[in-house]
């Protein structure tokens, strides 16, 4: 299964694209990230998100979008930009009809390390692991993109509305 | 200058176009809200919204867009959202060329009533006697886009990347 993750931003938005099987684990396909012009006003960088990501779309074919859920608890202004973009890439996935993935931040630390307060260097490392990858992915937003598609290839059989504690998903 | 006031929402989200003259004040030209299926997904909803308001946009032919600027002071989790629907208005108006003016709550407050803690209702007759209509305008969100787009046609000649606070502008 081809998933795309996504993590979504403003200035800099990171993708990675992830093949996966249920036995052969996942290999990663394409990774990278788009960005918009700093100075630019806000609808004009959407826009410049829009488009860019729509290649991103065509070129890489998802069948799933994997995107981490969003809890604003450090910068409030920065959030709501943050999520605009995330807006942005939503309405991308729903005009392919690809079906989108959500995961807490919480489910993608678990996923990959474990531990629910793995830190952003344990995650990219974890990452590296289970990709195959001689280094970690760059910059960091595809590495956090990748590890959003990693937790989808692990979570994928829960539907994209799941709201479940991750602890509760590793006793089945 | 015709201009679209939008309240975004992802259930529902205001608009209302006004005609505006530096003398002759403004007029309604038209008003309304769009919906979205409340038990559908968020990327289906924002789908839904941008579909939506890209007609609306079609049909009212805005030369100026405004919108509320956001601050999320109750409900985070909605906040969200809203600012997910936020980014598909600021999207369409992009893609479409029309510049966008955003104003906060309390400049709305102040532009439409002189007083920095105006309640709904006030606002609400504010719009309805400045634009000489004989009942408040329906829905809320509806009445909300206009007092959006009447603030805008009192700060217009500020451009829209103004950060000033309102109190300031009244004394130019």
């Amino acid at each position: 299964m081809r998933i795309l993750g996504i993590d979504p931003g403003i200035g800099i938005c990171g993708f990675g694209l992830i093949e996966a099987s249920s036995r052969a684990g996942a290999k990663a396909l394409d990774y990278g990230a788009v960005t918009t012009e700093v100075d630019a006003p806000i609808p004009a960088r959407l826009k410049e998100l829009y488009d860019s990501l729509v290649q991103v779309f065509e070129e890489t074919k998802p069948e799933v979008v994997a995107v981490e859920k969003l809890f604003f608890s450090k910068n409030i202004t920065t959030g709501i930009v943050v999520a605009e973009a995330r807006g942005i890439v939503l309405l991308i996935a729903e005009q392919r009809g690809v079906p989108v993935y959500e995961y807490s931040p919480n489910q993608i630390k678990m996923a990959l390390t474990g531990y629910g307060a793995a830190g952003k260097t344990q995650i990219q490392e974890m990452v590296r692991v289970h990709l195959g990858l001689e280094k970690k992915p760059k910059p960091d937003d595809a590495a956090d993109a990748l590890a959003v598609a990693i937790t989808c290839s692990f979570l994928y059989e829960l539907g994209p509305d799941n709201d479940y504690e991750f602890s509760n998903m590793r006793r089945k």
